[in-house]
């Protein structure tokens, strides 16, 4: 397949996530470049972020790696409590399973963009950490739970504040 | 994890190629983040391409999803006789299984990197479509054959040159 063309890609805005968390992510917009080229076994993503922006919830992922580079602008990975500056170049990336709850936001003035890889498993279950809250997907449908696996029905925060 | 440390990531060069493909790889350096990170899913390589290099005979990988990105630089995807020019920011990708031959080559004057993700599937066979030689790899070990799967014992041109 030639060079991918950004302009054919689809684009997603908004977020699955229930309210009051989906209002949380206005300001965020994922090409999706893989699935532009029909790739099946692993997500590609360019997401970008305006200024004020986060990228998602802090979680990490039971079932898929996850890889993430900064193309431009000035983010900040949030992991807990720890905050790390990244710019174009910088790379982190989690293991599944490594339960690190983890986010970009943009803090800056100006937009910033990040690529983004993460397998696609036949099942996964991604954990917010700072929040009392699950998602569990299966055949392409996703049901939130609380940490205890009891169905979501609305905000819970965590003990701690989700900090430790 | 917080942000990768490329200073600290495993550097492969040199090539499993059997002479003389190998010796054709010179001036070619990886940096292998995903290993870094302990990723296991899929592979995160920072190709490093010096003046006149070249990152691989062109292949297509029979069961491992495969994405690039350049990152600075000049380079030329080259699939088959089709030849595009590349820059930092532009992308390709292969689906597994889709017979398209292809490889990065840099015919600049400086060095130029990109990065490569690709799915680490329990077997794969890569194909290389302009001489007559396959892998086939599984746990770990890699064995080279002729296209129609009997040991490789030294090069062969395919009829057509490969250019179809």
């Amino acid at each position: 397949m030639p060079k991918l063309d950004p302009d054919k890609a689809p684009v997603r805005t908004g977020s699955i996530y229930p309210q009051p968390y989906a209002d949380e992510m206005a300001g965020r917009s994922s090409l999706r470049l893989g699935e532009l080229a029909g790739l099946t076994q692993f997500g590609v993503n360019i997401v970008t972020l305006a200024p004020g922006a986060v990228a998602s919830l802090q979680h990490w992922h039971l079932n898929e790696d996850e890889f993430a580079m900064v193309l431009d602008g000035n983010l900040v990975l949030a992991e807990g409590l720890r905050e790390t500056p990244m710019v174009s170049g910088d790379c982190a990336a989690w293991k599944a399973g490594v339960p690190v709850g983890h986010r970009f936001e943009n803090r800056s003035d100006a937009p910033a963009r990040f690529l983004v890889v993460g397998t696609k498993a036949s099942e996964e279950i991604a954990t917010y950490t700072q929040v009392d809250m699950k998602v569990h997907v299966a055949g392409g449908k996703a049901r939130f739970t609380y940490h205890d696996d009891t169905d979501w029905t609305g905000p819970r925060d965590l003990p701690d504040g989700g900090q430790t």
